[in-house]
């Protein structure tokens, strides 16, 4: 019989189907009993016996790996990485899988609305209301701002899509590998990083995060920006430099950010003491229809390998070439 | 000279072009000096030597009317004309006009990003991380959901516009003139007010305030209402009972509420006390450009009329008679 460890959280909350399909091949199946992000050591402790692991962000380091000498998986629930040794999984034999389409119609849902908010001053309406203020912000409007993606993946493209249908006229991208043809019927101009700050009213961040887009959206970047640009982030949390953000922000610039993610999660830094900054909890993947699909494609990886079939999402190799770099 | 009455605001405040057409031709302009929504009886004794009124919301009753004898022109600075009495107007020869499609595209903005943030719970997320406090919570997403439409007009059409990006596959809508055609490729199902309420995940309201839609919304239309379902309001406050909202949010009823508009504005009553209520201050139309675009609509009314020419957008003679039911 099988252990595995589910160290994701929340997991199964709304679809009990994720842990009936690893019952189904006779799993024994420990789920992470904090409830909450586990840190490494605990973590380590948890994984001892453990030979599939149904991982969320929790770091999966090398000495995490030396600590379950018989995991043989890895089946992350999401697409993200960069909390998973690739290299050290590559060394000790251990397959890692994850689910890169699941999350992506909840984050760039997600991000649009993060930037609607921002832009005509929702959340902060709601706070003054709730307070007996009634306030009329005065906003700006998505259709007539130009909008900047950096990172034209699953979920940069869906942003771009949604927007058009607010009437966007201009948006500037930026991606690795400018997917040209895609976007058939509407406008995007393929532009530096640079021009993207230096341009966009709004710049929302599509990006993993590896060696090279750590801290991308740093202070240089954020002193190219528009003095009422907003800054949307749903991807990873060092791919903002939080302290240059906060600066930023301090100093009476840019309009406003909106910060889903965090270099530390739970996250409670001093961007909590700026009132310009939207913040959320690393919600972007959590839709009860995305987190049950990611749920279930995890599972089900699991139960691939537990009766000797391929799995079906096994990391690309790019992947680990990435993290080497 | 003629003296123009400016009691809508904010005026001018990002563009002073509004203000430069009434002096390009010799107006005399006086602003609403409270710098909020006036009370009849301010307006009454603000307007009587007036002959154009540039307004808003503000009460523009019989009485206010007979307090101005010279009064000419009404022209709306928006599009909604439940404050204006319509059938007094017309005994007294006053034209009224106003603008009709420059507040759509900010109040579908606004609309939808509610609709987010309700779903995903942003707005709560944001309070709590900047008191301390990490909870990812579960949402739900916008292209998962039943959308109900009521009042499929200038607004409410854009809303569906909007949506159907999100990849919603399920619209039911309701319109007292039901546009078969006008939405190619989108699935809409035209059915009664009633299946509206029962089967819809959203509903959204984008209707006039008139006595056929007055508490439109109430306690058995909110009965009928899925368990989980929301309900979104940027049209007219007295079209949701706001009595029979609060006792369903009470009552632990709907997944929640988002308010924009209300029966007395300023809004200060006991929604405020319901932290399942987003609300904001009547913000719908308060985009910078929508904004620009409806006062400066309402200041050419104002100089066609001074200089002798037909007025634009004259409201149509089925507002009187809608009025009149």
């Amino acid at each position: 019989m099988a252990n595995v460890l589910i160290s994701t959280i929340p997991f199964a909350s709304h679809d009990r189907l994720p842990l009936e399909l690893l019952d189904s091949v006779g799993a024994h199946v420990t789920i992470n009993p904090m409830g909450r992000r586990l840190k490494e050591h605990e973590l380590a402790e948890l994984i001892a016996a453990t030979e599939i692991l149904i991982a969320g962000t929790e770091p999966i380091t090398r000495k995490v790996m030396e600590a379950a000498p018989n995991l043989r998986l890895i089946a992350r629930v999401g697409v993200g990485l960069d909390n998973v040794d690739l290299a050290a999984a590559w060394d000790r034999g251990i397959q890692v899988t994850y689910t890169p389409e699941a999350p992506a119609p909840a984050v760039a849902e997600l991000t649009v609305g993060l930037m609607v908010s921002l832009l005509r001053h929702t959340h902060t309406a709601n706070v003054l209301l709730h307070d007996g203020q009634w306030h009329r912000f005065m906003g700006r409007r998505i259709g007539e701002s130009t909008i900047g993606v950096i990172g034209v993946g699953r979920i940069g493209s869906r942003v771009i899509q949604i927007l058009s249908s607010f009437g966007v006229r201009h948006f500037i991208a930026n991606d690795v590998d400018p997917q040209v043809d895609f976007f058939q019927g509407i406008n995007i101009k393929w532009v530096g990083q640079d021009t993207i700050f230096r341009e966009a009213d709004i710049v929302t961040v599509h990006v993993p995060l590896t060696p090279h887009t750590r801290n991308m959206v740093g202070r240089s970047q954020l002193d190219l920006m528009k003095e009422d640009a907003i800054l949307v982030n749903t991807s990873r949390g060092g791919v903002v430099d939080e302290d240059a953000l906060v600066r930023a922000l301090q100093d009476g610039r840019l309009g406003g950010a909106a910060i889903d993610v965090f270099a530390h999660e739970p996250y409670s830094g001093p961007l909590t003491q700026e009132p310009r900054c939207l913040l959320t909890s690393h919600m972007g993947s959590m839709s009860i229809d995305c987190r049950i699909r990611m749920e279930v494609e995890a599972a089900e990886e699991a139960v691939r390998f537990l009766t000797g079939n391929s799995t079906l999402s096994p990391v690309p190799e790019r992947e680990y070439l990435i993290q080497a770099q």
